[in-house]
């Protein structure tokens, strides 16, 4: 009868841990969520100097607590669920697994605050808890949208990118290594930075020439920006139409026939034919 | 009698203040404007050390011309309008008290700014007295394109922001503290400036890697760039279309009223009214 | 006789200055357009040291040369013009006037490159020697689109005015002095810098709230860029429309062929061919 | 018979540079475009000091292959089409030839990198070998909307430039010499830099009075960007509801009734009903 009780039990806990609807699970994904934000805000506090000198300890404890609530979840889950190697292998599964382990590492080898990072990745989740499915049915369109015009959009990118060398190259050749433009690569780097109108401004053409090329590539910039703007509104008035287009008769005209003289298209409230006079049977 | 006359004044003083349509209320809200935008004016010029060292009695006089205005204007806002708490408490009194007292505090405490550029606030009540409403039935639909896609939008909003969060850490970690990126806030901070192509370059990636990442950041951006605008421009198509085709009816619906029972909106053909049943008669 | 040959003479010069229609008509505007483009050339290659240094005396010359091919076009327009007072006062006229009298004045005052500089305000009789009308019906569309939309676009620029006002003040207090925000202008500034997502970089936030707060004015201006593309889009889409619709009959047409005649495109319901009246077969 | 061979020989060598349907001539587009990619990236990395410096042998000896396989690439071209002259002096041809060179010339004069950059051109093969055009398909609809709007899209550009000219003119006299804004190409680069919101901030306006000229200017180019925005989005528009109205058979129905039946909608080259076979009587 034991065995049974611990079926029991596990099946309730796959219950709190995958599901949302019992309140139990409600509570396990908003204390999910919480403690999410959380560990994403103290990985962000240790990471400026001035907080983690003056709170090294409190983040410290916290990191533990939170390590530890990662960790027996993380077990919950692989416990609970019915082919736990999947889950393990899978892409939560693996970033549930990297977002509990920095802090034990640390012990053996020393902070190692890359791995702590990737625990943003644990933001994705949030969508499923948020059930942002719902709203995502919203975004689904933009999903579809970007789908429709996949060709359109890789043509797009590979263009950006073959103009970005061209140009960069060419802008290298102007400028040489005095003026910023130290290598090929930097100078695409920098052809992609005006393209896309960003312009941090930490290198910048000095020469007339160079200046002038620059002025073309801004303004080329400027249309390309237009066309993945065009293409996704484009994508989206088509999906609107199709969404507001049935035009209602302001007359809602019902398909009956007249018993007298079949006429069609009588409007809702009519008791009488608009053709005949003879009164309407209603059901 | 004297009782009757002060309700009178205070009714008529209510109607200068709250109403615009008498002359006499269309020159208060004239005034207040102008008020109102020299108010502003000053706090700017106070601001601008240059000026307020050249004209600082000039300053200090006006400052307390416009305090005295705003305040009898505040009191005699509360002494005519018939819930005074609702109105004190309501955004527009207390922003209306927080324009007004920073000069009394300042008496007492010394030069507040702080309070006084809050003043900027009052710059809303503008779009009420220009009956900016009327403009704003233009603007409306922007309201409720807005409305209409708010999933869309705070779906679009959560992905900015989880990206900004990923790839600032990963940044933060690839080009780390000697090159700016001195923690994760600030990255994610400097991810947010280049995924919204602002750009300001006080930060700006300096490893090969970095700015390898960097590029795919700003192309990503171009492309989410798009996204916003292609609802609205979705948005705005629709509702154009709403209003440049009319809907008509699929039956022609005249405006001919029986003369038996005044049923109006029969259909064109009809000859018996769909309502009484008698005959229509057409001229 | 001689009166009515200067009248002659007038009349021809009128229709080479401002008709375009005859070879010497023709001539003129093409003369003029290089001249124009030519003296705005100059005014620029003189404002360069390096350049005026070498080749003061070719640069100074040619100044003189097109002072006086201006003076003398000016002269002559004038002259040939059935309202000359008009055409002084006239927009265009008091341009060609700006444009001829710097070199004159540097005489008696030194070089006032100012006035020179105006020139450049020619440029846009280039739209109308260009026959830019054509074009213009082109974008002819573009003025009625943004005068059709000119209410929204009002609220539009007022709302970023007023939310630089009040976001500019709050930075003001926020950053201060220390870190370039030197006052609320200067503040307004960099905020209006920051929403048009330029992003110069000149002044930017230091403090860790600040950048939250810029984060926000960022992510802000990145939504009110989509506000005026939308309003062009929906209005060129609706322009299009109105074009491009002519809603054309729709009778469903088959692919089949009359075992007769071989006429082809007949309407689905068709039983007998209409070219030859024989009996269509249906499988 | 030998001579056969040859031509035989040769006919197989077209095939395979020229077609890319045979298995060889696959394999040979893909090699093709491997090695050009390895040829960008060996001048991307030549340009980098410190790669240069550590694997300068490796990189040298590699060019070498890269320049020998281009030379055999670009004899193959040359022998085997039928007009080498159209070749050679082909677009590809040339940028065949520049990229082939440098390393021969560069024994004789040293390192000549700007024509190797030159390189980067050939990238624009890759989109035949792609067979990008099938893609193109797509774009295509993008080539047919700027042709479509090429008069909108230069009376745009040349707007652009004279606004830039304009401001660029002002700005130099307001914020001269002192403020980087050392000449009037220097001033009109600025303006271009700050109307398409880069913003680089090499050059940013000091004066309190310059700044405000160019929040206009900041303004004005938000609302500009709006411009080719809108007519990419429209045409796009246009053009996806060309596609998905699966567009309606167009034959002219006239409204005549046959003389015998009465059935209505002919099509305009009628002769006999489509219903009962009746010759139809036209006027």
């Amino acid at each position: 009868m034991q065995k049974r009780q611990i079926v029991k039990w596990r099946n309730r806990l796959y219950e709190i841990i995958y599901e949302a609807d019992t309140p139990a699970g409600k509570l396990f994904d908003i204390v999910l969520m919480i403690t999410i934000i959380a560990s994403i805000l103290l990985v962000m506090l240790e990471s400026v100097k001035s907080i983690d000198a003056r709170f090294h300890n409190f983040l410290n404890i916290s990191e533990w607590v939170i390590t530890i609530l990662f960790t027996f979840e993380y077990i919950a889950r692989i416990i609970t669920v019915k082919k736990p190697i999947r889950y393990i292998f899978s892409f939560y599964g693996i970033i549930d697994l990297l977002s509990t382990i920095p802090k034990y590492i640390s012990i053996i080898f020393g902070g190692v605050h890359a791995l702590a990072a990737l625990r943003a990745l644990r933001l994705l989740r949030i969508f499923r808890i948020l059930k942002l499915t719902r709203y995502l049915g919203a975004s689904n369109n933009l999903v579809r949208a970007l789908k429709a015009s996949r060709a359109k959009i890789s043509v797009f990118l590979f263009t950006v990118i073959i103009v970005a060398i061209i140009l960069g190259t060419i802008m290298y050749l102007i400028e040489g290594e005095e003026n910023g433009f130290t290598n090929i690569p930097k100078s695409v780097y920098w052809c992609i930075v005006t393209l896309t109108t960003v312009g941090f401004g930490d290198i910048a053409p000095q020469t007339p020439l160079g200046q002038f090329i620059a002025s073309l590539v801004m303004i080329l910039g400027y249309g390309i920006i237009a066309v993945p703007t065009g293409i996704v509104s484009a994508e989206y008035t088509a999906q609107n139409k199709d969404k507001t287009e049935p035009i209602k008769p302001t007359a809602d005209l019902n398909t009956k026939s007249c018993p007298n003289c079949n006429a069609e298209n009588h409007i809702d409230l009519a008791k009488f034919c608009y053709s005949c006079g003879k009164v309407l049977k209603h059901e």
